[in-house]
């Protein structure tokens, strides 16, 4: 991971952002939390931004842990083929990534404590990795994690550049991300908030080692996310990123608004179909709260001049 | 919170600590972890250091957290005299603060649940402040956060001069400690790791507010710590430091180690009722472990030439 050095960041922090209200909202946000005496003024250590991950830093068509997950699920019905005929086992072996991608977040993690019961941390993290360094998105051929949204990244390092310590809340499995947040995001495995298995200390093994168990202890989506935010930061963030699709940032983008303090709701908007996807929300919750909250509205076809890093994955069209 | 500057440090870096095998190899192995090509090298992601805190930073005779649930439990008793007759409430208005400070942590976080359900997160931190503010020691007289062991707080500055993120990892309340955490020992609240109860978010309050539920989350002590640990930070810590009294930082302290690589822990024996208290462990599991882990065991007597920062605390032999 390469940080962009401070001056060139103050030529344009946000290259791939174009030009309009979004790019000037964001930029007039953190210079004011960076200006002493400014109304907008935030001190170092309140400088907390969140960021959702599926579909805020990278695509969530495929979910990417869905498909991490459709592997050892495939091997558990071989295991026991009595599960075929079960759901979501049935649903998911015909409809593969499509079933897992639309699963809600609570069902999901429930199936990740299923696949891996019982299995060790690190050789759960050793999965992972072997996932990431094989698996490669069906439509850009590339590995998950090149695709991360270039203006998203340069945003995270603008933010980081600027005394903010920028941090993942996302609904997916918290030690799944953690394989790859330092790498793809500049966000270490300690600044992860995700969804929970509870495990255990199998004391029996020297040294000690901690056990995955099949039950979920928190589901970071929706309500979860404020209360995952308080468990692992126990600040209010005062910039916080998500996106439109089930809902499951409003809590959290709500959650950034404290009475006399500045705060900063990033909502994404799926309307680029050539570059990327795009796509609404069945009942318009999240741009409903995002104009009752006043937050700020990204259309990515409008106001990012490019989606990928254009040196690993080439845009269909524009920018790179 | 004031650093110190690192060239200060370079002199002697913990000048509390008297010369001799224990403050040697806490110096040995950060010089180690520190100077690449060494086989005691860690990269400076990995440098995570965890400490608990009753007994190792601060001292636990009383408990300070019994002392802050005096007051609300003696409410509550007002409230319904009948619990008056009831365990624990019976024994803790009788025996006052040694009975809360010989309770089990299971048993604190519960009552801490009891004490303060419903109440919104931000009222309770305002409780938390007021107590800091008004409590005193009884026998040192001052407030509780200015008894953090002098010795600890050097190695805390110079454990960060070189490059370590410290933690807090205590059997006490998360919420509790993060109050004090930066202004006591510079860590900041994102890395305090404690016992938590379940807490839910309340949207009809606005902005909304999460208020604590009676329902205990998880129980920071024992084979507890590695869980709490794994869940914050996601990686073992090379560094761990914990005291002889119950038993609780066993695991945490056998935690650090991994096959291949080095890691430190500290234990702090309370071997001086002159300056401080003298105290064992009924079973004497702590430094049996010691033994064969090969830890690093403090007396508090020889190895600490103060216990207090003596502008703050005068000490009643030697030091300050
Ligand atoms: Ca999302
Ligand atoms: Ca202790």
């Amino acid at each position: 991971w390469m940080e962009v050095p401070l001056q060139a960041l103050a030529a344009d922090p946000l290259p791939s952002w174009n030009e309009g209200t979004v790019k000037h909202a964001i930029i007039d946000f953190v210079t004011r939390a960076t200006t002493e005496g400014d109304a907008g003024f935030v001190p170092v250590e309140a400088r907390i931004a969140t960021f959702d991950n599926d579909g805020t830093l990278w695509p969530e068509q495929p979910l990417v842990q869905g498909a991490f997950l459709l592997k050892p699920l495939r091997s558990r019905v071989k295991e026991d083929p009595t599960l075929s005929k079960r759901q979501p086992f049935k649903a998911i072996l015909e409809g593969d990534l499509s079933e897992l991608s639309l699963m809600d977040k609570a069902r999901l993690t429930k199936l990740l404590g299923e696949t891996h019961a019982g299995m060790t941390e690190e050789a759960f993290i050793r999965d992972v990795r072997t996932f990431f360094q094989n698996a490669r998105h069906p439509r850009w051929d590339v590995p998950y994690n090149q695709l991360a949204y270039a203006p998203m990244l340069e945003l995270l390092r603008y933010l980081r550049a600027n005394g903010f310590q920028t941090w993942l809340a996302s609904a997916g499995g918290i030690d799944f991300m953690r394989v790859i947040s330092e790498a793809t995001y500049g966000i270490p495995p300690q600044q992860v908030i995700g969804s929970q298995l509870k495990k255990s200390l199998d004391e029996a093994h020297a040294p000690s080692v901690l056990r995955r168990e099949a039950r979920v202890s928190h589901v970071n989506d929706k309500a979860g996310k404020p209360v995952g935010i308080d468990e692992h930061i126990g600040r209010r963030p005062v910039f916080a990123a998500g996106n439109v699709r089930s809902g499951g940032d409003i809590q959290m983008l709500q959650y950034t608004r404290k009475r006399g303090c500045p705060g900063f709701a990033l909502l994404i908007h799926h309307d680029d179909a050539v570059r990327e996807f795009a796509y609404e929300e069945n009942d318009g919750a999240s741009l409903k709260a995002a104009r009752q909250g006043g937050w700020t509205v990204v259309s990515m076809q409008r106001d990012w001049r490019r989606i990928f890093d254009g040196t690993r994955v080439p845009d269909e069209n524009g920018g790179g």
